[in-house]
């Protein structure tokens, strides 16, 4: 059964605790159990969070080596300031496979957040479709084993 | 039972017919029909091409009369170019929701190809993931109507 | 007496059909039938509308090949983005004159939206008065005469 | 019975005064003239000019207090560079609507030109018609109460 | 003998047809006409003309499904537009030569026509020379399997 | 008989002389040789080549003043920096024509080859058909005086 | 006692007479009355305000004439638009130091607005603060010599 | 009593120790401390520093769960790279003010110390006071709550 | 004799007034009354200074009207944002010669300054000299009527 | 004998531990090694690595308190995103020098990549000679003393 | 007696060859000649022209070794483009003053040569008088050994 | 022994003979005479100079055909202009490599010395070391070898 790990960058921790009537009541930590028991039986789905660029880095690098079968990232704002992140999927690219997630549709937001620094290096990217952006990462890790 | 349009295009209907050695024998045909295949019993998959960029807009619009749960659309170079296909899709915004598709992870191209003048007004946006794309495309309208 | 082309451009075909209590119950056919009676014994208005770039480039040509007076266009989307529809317009430059119209200030919409490839070939704009945008436009024409 | 102002700005009390075999002999004044007996029984056309973009926002201001019932503004080269004039046109906005109007096609001038810093607080803009722009400027403001 | 196609794009049907004191009486019938008289007895030139983009895509794509041996292509103002006709001409790369000409030297014109969406995926360049662009672009050709 | 001068730029006497195996054994004399041959009677062409701007310059004036009938010039990388030698071809401009020409198709080449300072004042440009550019820039010369 | 002068550009003359109930009942005038009691006993508070970019440069060379011992200055729209404004800064730096003040957040508001061309030659700047950043900014001033 | 949170970013933990003839002998411990002191029963000012961007989301977060009044911001060189310590803001905002101070005025800087990816998102901005600024700073939080 | 009319823009008039030590004692008054000392006998040189952008512009249409034999125009800082002055001076060109004098290098200052908007209507400028740059202003008007 | 520190950015702990075919089987461990044993009798060679951002500035503090005599520091991807890095070397600038190195010629690399936020404030830069950076880095170190 | 060189760039040399009717007769030598005398008893005026880029770099150093008081350059196109002598005139700045000369208002010509690389090296710059502009320049340099 | 050139170019024969007392006495015979002795017995040092960007394209290409085994390349401003260098060395890349060196560090001057065009295809560049630049240059071609 394949290993999949969800990495969470900056700010995401703070999803749920704030105007839940707007964003609603799912924490990080909800979307993240609810994820993973869905592929329950068909892969073993892990998650972690930071806010510092460097321990995402440093995940990266420790999924590589710890023989993960991939990487769903959602870089929150780094993904469009840290080359170094990218640098870092550049580095483990081929062996084990990274994609970006967003949970809303960074196309229509503003200008800065249009251009994904991690995107070129990733194999593909999901944005817009709020927490079931996790699900459709999981899903299109597991279908590349199938092609 | 939901109705999907896989809407493809200017060039797509060339995939399977140069250099199948390298891209792979499947025609646009063979991929929809998987497509269609692959969703039986959870949605009628139904799809078209075009290398006319009205004929497009006249598609996006006559699923939205024609009552269609949603729409797939991989709009090939049009996407950095149409703001017509755009304002079609934000024509029909809320009602008839419209998944942006890319087969190849389009961040990774030449310039040109990193702004979508259409992802702004989709919900939701998949690239990278070859044939999958579709299959992910539709997943997420699918998706759409559980959460 | 004159004889008045209004050419309409993708999508406008939309009109009157999404959201009436927002944007009013009038359709595309109600505004054209009702801006050529506001000219009857002054001016014969004839009025087409088409989603394709090549047949609003088709139906210029014509217009001029018909000998029509003037060209009232509204071309929609294709305004910042067609310099093939330029070229249209600077061909029957001179002879068949025409006059840019939108229905909405486009000048305090975003920014691809703000600057206009066909204006420069145009004898004039007019934008932002809504339907009367078409009164206007049919207006300069016939003011141009008296002049 | 609707008071309108024209208000000009600067250089255009240059009109016909100069290479009148070319630009013709109507002065600012004539125009106004005429376009104010064109509107005589339909509404109270006034107007002024000045060079001084702060003399502009002033009488933007003070039309406004007084009560017109809208401006017609050719604001000549201030059109591009005025930010204070545009917010004048703001601090009004809704109460006293602002129509922005040029003789000339200002799409077809050099680059500079082509960006209007008013347009976008004006309900409306035509360009392009000569002397006719200011009739029809000043008849877009009476249609508009007639909607 | 080779055949060769020469496509070209909106706007060009009205060559001759306009000021013929000024750019001639050759309308692009007698330029073709003559092209391909030219050629007589060492290739097999044929011409078609359509104003919509997808109809030269469509072209392009039926002229490499009918074993053409190589395509002169004046895109007119696509050229500088059209990122889906690059495409087209891309997909049949290698197998049908693609030559771009244009009638007039577009590096002397404005900004926009100065870069060439499809210039980089045909397999040359010609431009400036009137009418002999198409001459010299059949000869691009038909030398190109002399070397 | 018509005299031509063909005119190399920098480091086009490299060419044969490098991983001929690859580019070919050709060198620049052996192409201009057998340029020249070809045209023998029907044009006198001769051929120079300076790695020197200035020199480039000076004989594009001496050309002029030595009453050659037109110059193809192949300006290697000057073609893109150059303001000087595009006024000595401006300064010669409707009485000796200067032809550009290239090798490659610099279209497709880095940003910087894209824009040639020298195409806006010759009077038209040929690119991408190798040595045959040479052989099209001269024959487009002597065309010229026969339309 | 110190002497400061608050010195107000184009359209601050608006505060208060417009939609009240929204941003609120106060004058340009209660404000800057009451910003002056705030200060009674430790700073003469004087102010002065101009829709004339001219006028406030004289008032800036008039109140560095006069000796006074700083100025607050929101300059309005022509932060964005007057080098002369700058200049005028400029030319009494080091004797009468002048604070860019602004009520609203201008990094939050459009583009034009981010760049201040006065700032680089005031001694600091304030703003988001509302009424209170007159406040600050006289602060500011009288902080200065307490250092 | 109020409490306010004093944060600092990279490299402001050098102040005093460098050069102290030119900047000063004041650490950022004594400015922090000196700057507390002058609040005493008024507001309880606590400082922190780190030149971690990740520690400085993590206080952000922290001081918002901690209840704290409001929050003063010099986040040095990360005010002009950091969109996730704006997204931090962001995050808090309405219920945890942040104010952006700065020493220097960044305005007077070299271009990349222009624009702030912070300030948009913060209620206001201060630059250019020295140790000053941080006064200011937490004296417009004080008097938020007075208005 | 010719009459010729130096016309000085915003906060020239604090020349001589600020740091003599390094500026000079000269202030505006000594350079104008110096330099017509100096074409005493060869021309009557009349001079004015304002802050205000319309008193420059009705200052160069009065002296048109006056039928002066030219204008050295120093417009300061409105040189690089002053649209409105370039047209006033466009529209009295022909007849009214003006040309551009700066004090300083101004290629040699900050990036702004670089570009005039002024000088292309102008018949030439001059810049760098200090005071002489008047006299050479001069100078160059009495010229142009010996050519 | 002096004290060197080579810092080391971001993914550089990745060097040999993937396609060693491709890139080498040396580790960074192995290189700094090679390195420091190079200038054994020469200088102290000391070396560290981090993926955190913030760890380098604070080593690059630590350095500097440490009075190493100099760090040579290769930032990777952090040279062209870290103005915090680039104030971390400002400030200690004179005192400790800090010499810019990277493995790949970066100019010849993506656009990004091809500004250093970094190379302003340290001493020199050095790249495209592999592990040699390193060497010629401590090299230039040694060879300032010697001047 | 002061001894001046005006040196003179490409293509200077072919004036007064071509379109006498339009441009004069006047040669580079005539108006040179005519300079020179003018200056007769006042200055010892040599002149020299090169079409190479590196000769008018060695003649501004030969210049300064050789002792003159002052260069008048009209670089021509190489203004544009030669930072190298930029460099030269940089180099010798402050002994051997150099003056920019123009014979057309540069800032009135197409976009390329608005900007001049060599003017903020310059002392000054003089543009758009014709032969004078020579005139003026040798002026400027007596002029500035009178102040 | 390896043959080594290094090239220098425009203005670097004015180093030493300006302002010594900051320069240094140091002329660049001087320069080059030390660095050729360091190497004795290492390498053979040629040198020379040029102020003509094609005596440095010819020098590249003769110690190319000469068989150096390595240029070190100071091309002064030639670095950031001339593209023709760039080819030259481009061409002979691979077998005689070329190393780019600057006295100083050009990162930290104006904007058009931070980029350098043939920095791409140089196998590295060294900025900043003064005289040592040089130093550097030719070890690490001899270190090349050594790997």
């Amino acid at each position: 059964m394949k290993r999949i790990l969800i990495l969470n960058g900056p700010n995401l921790n703070m999803l749920g605790t704030r105007e839940p009537q707007i964003y609603g009541f799912d924490t990080l930590s909800d979307i993240m159990e609810r994820t993973a028991a869905r592929f329950a039986g068909r892969a073993a789905v892990e998650w972690s969070q930071s806010n510092h660029e460097g321990a995402l880095i440093d995940a990266i690098q420790q999924a590589h080596a710890g023989g993960y079968d991939g990487i769903v990232l959602n870089a929150g704002a780094y993904t469009h300031t840290s080359l170094a992140i990218a640098d870092a999927i550049a580095s483990v690219h081929g062996i084990t496979p990274v994609v970006e997630v967003h949970l809303s549709n960074t196309a229509a937001r503003e200008e800065i957040r249009r251009r994904s620094l991690i995107a070129p290096v990733c194999i593909g990217s999901i944005a817009g479709f709020g927490a079931d952006s996790y699900v459709l990462g999981v899903e299109s890790l597991l279908m590349k084993n199938q092609r």
